[in-house]
């Protein structure tokens, strides 16, 4: 076992301050997506496809254009084209096309749900009253909405000319099997030869909602002179702006967006939807337009997490050693391509040294709302297979979970799917320290069963920015461009604090708007800590050397004399005792008068993020009159290299496993047989309550990762990653019944239990 | 004659583009200070102080805040005091304890319309109707609103406690006369006893208002948790937020400022009046509080500009060589000290030659509301006396008015008051070519006279900050922190073009709050497009220096291989044709996968200004039936170092001069017995409007400033310096009648005419 270098001390990384949005957004002063209030804003709403599969014969917007109080109505004909084959910034490399399309359909109506045309009104009831005399023709078209069914043979194509990319020979006939992705290291089939135990099984998992609380929003203000302003909450308002200004024909640099607070996202908030169309509004209507979604037009037309099937095949010498691993990956995208298939398999395996592996995924469309991202967009369904495979291996073999886990444990060089290896270390030493936990000792109750799973999340890097201000009071102030969803605002604040050395509350952190702050990809993948605190770090560092050299010139020394330290410029130790240290506030108040203010910039690209790992536990008891699980213990340990601000590295292990446990018990889309999802709302679509969870253990362990100046690794996939299986192995165990399909909610145990005998 | 280095050509540099903020201002769309709208905003109202002068012997607000709909009623006892000898940063040298109780009056009111309270209501009906429960009890004193009368010895004392300071010895009973400056240059009585002849006069001129068109307003948001968000339109935001701070006992670094729109300013918004009064009721309301001053408000509680007596002696030889000047300067301050006596002394003689020159200056308070600065505060005065014996004396030498100023012309290097020198020459090429027009030569009509004057303002450098990035598509946005009052946000953009060699289109230039920008002084005294135009460029070639170093690395060559031009990396000489040169698109669009995008920002004290000078000549019209003065021809010149958009700086001559006229013939408070102020109105206080101007030809003058990047001189105040003493001189020669007290209204005129013979 490679030895783990100790932790460094710090002063304010590592502390649980109060967050600078926590008064307002408490009190109720925060403003959200629609929170925005500019003279004569109009209200946009959407007239969405009453099919899930039509095509769109003709669309006579007059008489909604008649209705008084009506002062623009937009279709699919008001917006640019984009080429099928677009070449664009790397950043929008997926097929804009079809996102384009998203947005409102043109050729034909791909979902129920799907945007057709939109109307800004005086007020929401003219609006509504609007669309209803909006004139559709139609040609209904056959649907298809499940994964499986997509696939078949003789499904109805969802789009005719779709071809499956990535297949050689090109298939010589459409199907709606959008993209195929394989990759193989080492021998898989000499792999299997050597094992003493396969397990291969195939598992699924329904349509989820990431669930965030605050439905999508904006407020678009078109200027007249070509240039507007976006009031959004999203992940990423840069890419809102980028992607806005792509879909109407606008110049992105025209386009000044505001990143809103933002009430959760989860990954759902990384796509335009209402933006592009808001803007066109407000184009055609001359005034602001605001947009807001009712809860039911989120469900209906905005990303769920992929619909999968995954089988996975593992074999294992006698002594736990795997040997090979082949994993075969379907993931429904909805409407048009872009599920995050490729995702499923560079996770599938990626926590376990496994010599022979293979794995192979397609992206499947069917008539439903396109995918979008949600928290380790792909990952959690794999793992559920990869996880729930272990679980049966390591009764097979006779091995406690933990222990065949750790015998497998990626270690820093192993190889991963896809080339890649593994570039950090620990994630033994964390298993190992999982084990060791008193409740993972506790005597089972009756009914009660206990999983173990793990979990794995790549996590990101990318562009960030940062600027940093010395205030003429000698407060800091850093503007970044990254979306606070978790409590990024205080984390940025505290590695400022700590790098100059002064206490938190001197350092204000805000989120500013693309015309202020230099480019910052989403919020998302666990970047933000990482990359945007990379910058912001580098940034103070530049003010700091700024400072340093104002105090030279002050003293009439070289720079090389002055030190930096706890918030204060000081002679070095050839100098000590010469001249008083100049403290910041010091600095700040000479600052005009010694040659002006303090402040630097900092952009990259960042590199170096390390991946997420996490293993958890947690027992559950079965109701086996009912079907009802309930969970009542719950472990999850997450290695986050540095938690800056520990409350909210804790607060994002609880809350992925308590997504994830909503997933693994009651979470997915029911759709009818009419192409219609059946449960649009938070009664029938049933995400946990606070009183269906137990209370949830975090474990943070914090292996520092080098490529960061504080020691920063993403902690706000993995969690979620693990917890469907670690669920669902403790059904298995309490309920002696291996649920394979996601969610276990009563109906479906009750049946297993009715129907089976026990099963591993 | 010095020789004048020829201008260098530039592409985008001196170009006439449309704004960035026309089109929002053309069509209605801008923000101004009162179009901010977060929810529960209340409405402010102040309570002010009937007398001119009276103890404050108590205030009770109860029935007030008993009122339904009022939610906080604020007094001087709600702020907290500061030390009488405040010894802050040096951006707040005044003595803040003086503009603490103008802000808000505590042991007396000071003038008629002094704040006494304030309330925050739902409406503004329901706080006007607050204000009128408000109790206070006064012990009315007697006042004194006239400069003479305050200076008299048996005068009621504005401040019973004030000295004179800066006098030796400290004076034996209080006054009026809070301040004395003086300085000498050389042997006064010497260079008077060479002289041929001599010319003594008196000048005077009533308070004059700035006659911005937009009222003061602001909107506050205390946030509960200390911070605060501040909306306001001013000069500075940067310095609203610190006063606001500083009168509120908040840090300043918790106070985010956003710069609303200005409609005009003049000098008159770096003073703040509401700011910290709306914050106060944010912070007791605790609900966001907008405060508007009704046009009445502004007349009798905002800072006019002095009014003042200014004796000025000259001698010269029978040459026209001046020999010697003397100038006894006493400025009115209102009701606390703060008049820009000083610059009345810096400015009397500082575009001439005078080997030996004195000037003394008092600075006088009285119970009238509190100057502030206006356009080149303090100059207009003391040059309206300087230039106006300046014409007498050329009679007297029969010299032409532009010979004699050319011979005395100033060079770089002369002597100025104040142990200053000349920086820059030009002045006398300027009078030369505007001697030489052709409309100077222009025989004059029936009682029409021709008058002739030259300005000079010391414009200003001090603190200014940029941020620049390029954007995602190949744009640039240049964030600054200067309020825009005269098209400064065109002036960056071009700038940044220039720099860049990108066509102006490509350029963004903005306002950024607080928090997103580094800060920048007040705009005011001619220091934006030089001290933040500086800044934008240094900004800007950062930037450039990391597009060159990219594409160093992408061509895999040394970064000086590596040339810039026209919005492209080019490969320098040995280099060319081994690469395509790459755009800033170019290098935009691969900026992530090279290594991250670009922006830099820069903040520096500015210094290396140049003086603006000015010089006119202009024909009035005298009609002797009422006294009634019609300008019929202006042509004024300036030397603006070069014009960044040509419009702009005429714009800039254009307005001064309207403004002097305005000054010189229409414009003063009246103030009755009472001590109230008796036209403070649009329609008892004469602006000049459009049919009371003739076109003003402004004439720019190019001699580059080598201090800035394009050579910028400040433009927005010397034509106004000079333009009282141009129509006045010209009324002398039109009436024969010397005016030395302004305006020179029709009944000041026929009286002269009615009662004196002609003079010179």
């Amino acid at each position: 076992m490679n030895e783990i270098a100790p932790k460094p001390a710090f002063r304010y990384v590592g502390t649980r301050p109060v967050r600078p949005d926590g008064v307002a957004k408490v009190t109720g002063t925060a403003r959200y997506g629609s929170d925005y209030h500019p003279p004569g804003v109009l209200w946009g709403k959407m007239l969405r496809s009453p099919h899930a599969h039509a095509r769109i014969l003709s669309i006579d917007p007059t008489r909604a254009e008649a209705l008084p109080g009506v002062l623009a109505v937009v279709t699919g004909s008001d917006f640019p084209d984009l080429p099928f084959q677009f070449s664009g910034p790397e950043r929008l490399e997926r097929n804009v096309w079809y996102d384009l399309r998203n947005v409102m359909a043109r050729e034909k109506a791909y979902y129920h749900g799907h945007p057709l045309a939109a109307v800004a009104a005086r007020d929401e009831a003219t609006a509504k009253a609007a669309l209803a005399l909006i004139a559709v023709e139609y040609e209904v078209l056959p649907h298809v909405t499940g994964l499986e069914e997509a696939m078949a043979e003789d499904a109805p194509l969802v789009h005719e000319d779709m071809f499956t990319r990535n297949v050689t020979p090109k298939p010589s006939r459409p199907s709606n099997i959008a993209r195929r992705w394989e990759s193989t290291v080492g021998d898989v089939a000499s792999g299997f030869a050597e094992a003493d135990v396969i397990v291969e099984e195939t598992f699924r998992n329904d349509p989820v909602h990431q669930g965030y609380i605050e439905p999508h929003a904006c407020v678009a203000e078109y200027a007249g002179d070509g240039t507007a302003h976006l009031w959004v909450s999203s992940q990423g308002h840069f890419q809102m702006r980028d992607l806005t200004a792509l879909f109407t024909g606008m110049r992105a640099g025209d386009i000044r967006a505001t990143a809103a607070e933002i009430g959760g996202g989860f990954g759902g908030k990384t796509k335009v939807y209402l933006e592009p169309v808001a803007m066109m509004l407000s184009k055609k209507a001359g005034r602001p337009v605001r947009m807001v979604m009712t809860r039911e037009e989120v469900f209906r037309a905005t990303g769920p997490g992929s619909d999968t099937r995954v089988r996975v095949k593992i074999g294992a010498k006698k002594d736990g050693t795997i040997v090979a691993g082949e994993a075969e990956l379907a993931y429904n995208s909805g409407a048009f391509p872009g599920s995050p298939f490729i995702n499923g398999c560079l996770c599938v395996f990626a926590q376990y040294a496994i010599p022979n592996q293979r794995t192979v995924a397609v992206d499947v469309v069917s008539n439903r709302a396109m995918t979008a991202a949600y928290r380790a967009p792909g990952a959690p369904q794999s793992n559920f297979a990869c996880e729930g495979v272990l679980d049966v291996l390591a009764k097979k073999l006779g091995m406690d979970p933990f222990d065949l886990r750790i015998r497998n444990a990626i270690r820093a060089g192993d190889p991963q799917v896809g080339d890649r290896k593994m570039s950090h270390d620990g994630f033994a030493e964390m298993l190992q320290r999982l084990k060791a936990h008193p409740d993972y000792a506790r005597p089972l109750g009756p009914n009660q069963g206990r999983g173990v799973s793990t979990g794995y999340w790549h996590n990101a890097g990318g562009d960030s920015s940062a600027t940093v201000f010395v205030n003429t009071d000698g407060t800091i102030s850093v503007a970044t461009g990254s979306p606070d969803i978790g409590g990024s605002r205080a984390s940025m604040a505290l590695m400022a604090a700590e790098t100059f050395g002064i206490p938190y509350e001197r350092v204000h952190s805000e989120i500013h708007d693309t015309a202020s702050v230099g480019y910052s990809f989403i919020t998302g993948g666990s970047r933000v800590t990482f990359a945007t605190g990379t910058a912001v770090v580098r940034a103070c560092e530049a003010v700091i050397g700024q400072l340093k050299a104002r105090a030279a010139q002050i003293w009439g020394v070289e720079v090389e004399a002055v030190d930096w330290s706890d918030g204060a410029a000081r002679p070095s130790s050839t100098n000590v005792g010469r001249f008083e240290a100049l403290t910041i506030e010091d600095l700040a108040a000479k600052a005009s008068a010694t040659g002006g203010h303090f402040g630097a910039s900092h952009s990259e690209n960042m590199t170096g993020h390390a991946p997420g790992v996490s293993a958890m536990f947690c027992d559950v008891e079965v109701d086996s009159e009912t079907g009802a699980v309930k969970v009542v213990k719950f472990v999850a340990a997450q290695d986050a290299g540095q938690a800056i601000h520990p409350s909210y590295v804790e607060g994002q292990i609880q809350g992925a496993v308590a997504q994830g446990i909503g997933w693994a018990l009651n979470e997915g889309y029911v759709y009818g047989a009419d192409g219609v999802l059946q449960n649009a709302g938070w009664l029938d679509y049933r995400m946990p309550v606070a009183s269906d969870l137990p209370m949830i253990e975090p474990v943070v362990v914090e292996i520092p990762n080098a490529n960061h100046p504080y020691g920063v690794k993403g902690v706000a996939e993995a969690g979620m990653v693990a917890a469907l299986a670690c669920v669902a192995n403790a059904v298995a165990d309490a309920a002696k019944r291996r649920m394979t399909h996601l969610p276990i909610n009563p109906p479906r145990l009750l049946e297993a239990l009715d129907e089976r005998g026990a099963e591993l």
